[in-house]
């Protein structure tokens, strides 16, 4: 039996999976939970006087090591299988996760000169605080009309590469010049693994505005960011972009020890969680979209030609598979509306009853809310509780809940919230059909469409497609895995393709979500008062949730709590 | 010591107070349990196999003489009384509650014949099932252009006299034919006490389309309505109207046995709960706009000349006090928003909290929200739970709350609510102003005031009014022995006008609730996104709470569940 191991790096843990290459079945996996997790307020010990701004995000790279020394050994353990029989490796990653090292790789925080300075740490995916980098950044490419802003639906976020990598240079001048690197930490994990720098496609594209086509943005661009920036892609990065589904390297002695495998074996290209999981739900090819539904959701579909879709978080050849196409599109809230509601806004006589039924919370409220028809709410709402990525890309907008009456309970609250997620899909949807890219059914992976039967017949309902379920419960670290045994090839015993390892690797499940010809008629009619509304708040008509935000924002910094004769609740000094 | 007994009869009970007539002093008071309640399943026994239909709320009229006999005595024996010092009786009532009646003023209900006829007993004000006849009866006033319509702000209500009088002819006209008398059960309980039969003109005005000037409607309005009820108000009303203020009789010998009064007491012309609270509350004039507060809020302005206000619930000669235009406006849902919050969306952390504070939930939501400055809750609502009564006069629409996020939390919303409902009244309040009928500040009376220091201070920010509060707990029960006192008459140790009443026996407190300087202006800028949303969404510009509540409706009608596949929350048969 011919082996390859995946290894997903998440955002408090990294998990190893060993699987059949043969038949995708997986034999055993195993999770490293990170010692220093997320770095948000202080610097790990010995240095922990050093706090951190607020919306800083850092991580240790010593921990995406020690998951390699832990997870690893461990699945090869629970299956007692032979290092000899594991024909690859892959890995996958959350971005834009990146780090400062030297030459060789070493990470500037493991020097010690370095170590107290935040800026020489790794910036995680969740890192808030370029903001202000990434305004300028959008602001000089709008003001230029770069050729590669469309690309990311008009606007890049805080969160990618050059945001953080500008905050670098500003506020650790230091840092920036003793990095002779600056990369992703799912490249930097396959250089400890290979020996051999290597740049992903994925990351790339998605987050460092590399096209294929275009390369990166020009120097003189970088250079009206600051002039120290002008040469970054060439002292700081690479112009060679390595395509996903490529060879990274093979295993070097040190990396063979760490992880108990054979020197030599063959060592995918990174990946990102999200994009690796689309052939690991079955996909390949064009027309069925893959969304990875989860605290938000993240929506992957494949094209062979590039198309210019509203709002979209990014489109990337090789960004997914080699050879086509990769389109991404993004719900900011999803799960973290529905864990909201269930923590702060059911009253304790559901949580009573669900207790009383034996059921948790949210199994509670999908039994109720399963016995409303369609419309039978009353209710609308539009999903955005923590902003609108796809299509609007506008972090200001928030949570609209309308037709409440005294009769409203809490179960027509949630359904009509799933319902909202579900338009919200719809809409990225039918933004994609409106380019020319085809969305003709679903494959969904991620927590949620395990645990949520309504929830998915609510969006086959919605949006007309069939929605189909990963087998998997593990797709980034299975589709990690494939792009393992891709590395190794068919004559090592692993796949030549993508679409070869897909084919004999990835499931998906027997049942899927048909919608129900009753429904759609008036998830329809809703849906256009969805899209109403969407338009009304979201495209400038009615700009009272930004207007909200700016009277929100001066109130907080205008006093830290109420007015004098409020505090008190009893009027105080204005009641005489 | 000279005493007044006032009477107010609720919706679940009665309430006698005892009270001084030189000072106000409020000396002992009793409330009596009606023991047949609201009868809105099914009649009392022996006739419990009659059940009704939804929306019919029923009462049975011998629960006010049971209130009479309960609690009067109790009071004059509570405070060691002398019936002979008792100088007059008031009472007042929820309206329109109305009775189908013999010549001689028996129920009914009460005749073995009539009893197991719904029809037959007494329709309280909250009797909603003759929404068709109320319908018919707009749509011809609006084709005939009924001059006083407008009175009413454009539209009457099912509670009303004229739409429950037409349910009784056409769904039993046996009743109807039976029923020489068709009377307010304000002015049938003065009726028992006084052997007189005496019409008030406050629900004349109010609720039967009275006005002073022109009468009642015109007989080919009534008979266009339905031939048999062209002459309605000769067969079944009467023409002559009392003027509120004014005596209805004096004691009989019956009535005196039941109450332990002395035979020959003045008592006064019936009145209605919210209106008798203006004169209670210190009000006797125009300028000052009294606001009931409770589960709804009633607005209350005098002036001394007709004004067309939008959306007011209608404007009354001799409505409230003699000898001036009573103006009436509503919002439909306050205190009752609060309370479906509490009890609907406020999580177990929060209830937890409370008590751990030792405060119940609305005093610990009340403490939390008054720690946020106005605006930094970043939300805002629509009070439209129940629909909107002044200005829009829309029973269809419905609550909206925007701006939430994933930060949000319950005593913001509470908040929110509170402000919505602060809007509301600002609304009702500078269309009063529009209309030229001023309102310089506010007098508040009713459940809420007291309880909520934090709503008062809100109330007075967001209308830039002081907001003062009623002294008294009960003010319908001392307003209606006001006047009482007024019946009687200065000779007789009374008050010879409402005004020298008011004068001696009413009082605010001494504290108020004023406008707070620092928060006019972000209140201002809330209160402009407040007017747009309401406009947007009540007016006609974006319908869709109307359209939801249609599909609602047609949900709820064509199908008492969910459809094959939803039930069973696993997807049943859409899932294959």
């Amino acid at each position: 039996m011919k082996l390859a191991i995946g290894i997903d790096f998440g955002t408090e843990s990294g998990r190893a999976l060993l699987v059949d290459v043969a038949t995708g079945r997986e034999l055993a996996s195993a999770v490293h939970t990170y010692a220093n997790g997320v770095i948000d307020e202080r610097l790990p010990a010995p240095d922990e006087d050093i706090r951190l701004e607020p919306d800083w995000a850092l991580q240790d790279p010593l921990d995406y090591l020690r998951t390699l020394q832990g997870a690893v050994p461990a699945v090869l353990a629970r299956a007692g299988a032979d290092p000899a029989d594991v024909v690859g490796i892959g890995i996958d990653f959350t971005a834009c996760t990146m780090l400062p090292t030297t030459a060789d790789g070493t990470p500037l925080c493991a020097i010690r000169e370095f170590r107290r300075e935040p800026h020489a740490w790794v910036k995680l995916w969740k890192h808030h605080a370029a903001q202000p980098q990434a305004d300028r950044i959008n602001a000089l490419a709008r003001e230029r009309r770069e050729s590669w802003l469309p690309r990311y639906g008009g606007k890049i976020s805080s969160e990618w590469f050059f945001s953080k990598t500008l905050q670098i240079l500003e506020e650790s001048p230091a840092i920036y010049h003793a990095a002779d690197r600056l990369i992703e930490a799912a490249d930097w994990v396959v250089w400890r693994l290979t020996g051999v720098e290597t740049r992903n496609s994925c990351t790339a594209g998605y987050k460092a505005l590399w096209s294929k086509a275009d390369g990166f943005p020009p120097s003189d661009y970088f250079g009206g960011l600051d002039p120290r920036l002008a040469s970054v892609i060439d002292d700081k990065l690479s112009r060679t972009v390595t395509p996903i589904g490529s060879g990274a390297g093979l295993l070097t002695a040190e990396a063979a020890e760490w992880t108990g495998l054979v020197p030599g074996t063959p060592v995918a290209v990174a990946n990102v969680d999200a994009h690796v999981s689309v052939p690991a739900s079955g996909v390949v090819g064009p027309g069925r979209m893959v969304a990875v539904m989860g605290t938000s959701t993240c929506h992957l579909v494949l094209g062979s030609r590039p198309a210019m879709v509203e709002g979209m978080c990014g489109v990337v050849e090789d960004g997914i598979l080699p050879g086509q196409f990769g389109f991404e599109a993004g719900q900011s809230a999803v799960g973290d509306i529905f864990a909201w509601f269930i923590e702060h806004a059911v009253p304790p006589a559901d949580h009573a009853a669900a207790a009383a039924a034996g059921l948790d919370v949210h199994g509670f409220l999908e039994r109720e809310a399963a016995s409303l028809r369609p419309g039978e709410s009353g209710l609308l709402a539009l999903d955005w509780w923590n902003g609108n990525r796809s299509i609007l890309v506008d972090a200001d907008l928030s949570g609209l809940l309308l037709g409440a009456t005294l009769a409203t309970r809490a179960p027509a609250i949630y359904r009509a919230l799933i319902e909202a997620t579900a338009f919200g899909t719809r809409l990225i949807v039918d933004a994609f059909e409106d380019a020319g890219v085809a969305v003709d059914e679903v494959v969904a992976c991620g927590g949620l469409p395990e645990r949520n039967p309504l929830l998915m017949q609510i969006y086959a309902d919605v949006t007309g497609r069939e929605f189909k379920v990963a087998a998997s419960a593990q797709t980034p670290a299975l589709g990690s895995a494939m792009f393992g045994a891709v590395a190794a090839g068919a004559a090592a015993g692993g796949h030549d393709s993508i679409a070869e390892a897909t084919a004999a690797m990835a499931r998906i499940k027997d049942e899927s979500y048909r919608p129900n010809p009753a429904h759609r008629p008036v998830y329809d009619e809703l849906y256009g008062e969805y899209r109403r509304l969407h338009d009304l708040f979201g495209r400038g008509e009615n700009d009272v949730m930004k207007r909200l935000r700016t009277i929100r924002e001066r109130a907080i910094r205008d006093g830290s709590g109420a007015a004098p004769g409020e505090r008190a609740g009893v009027g105080g000094s204005s009641i005489e």
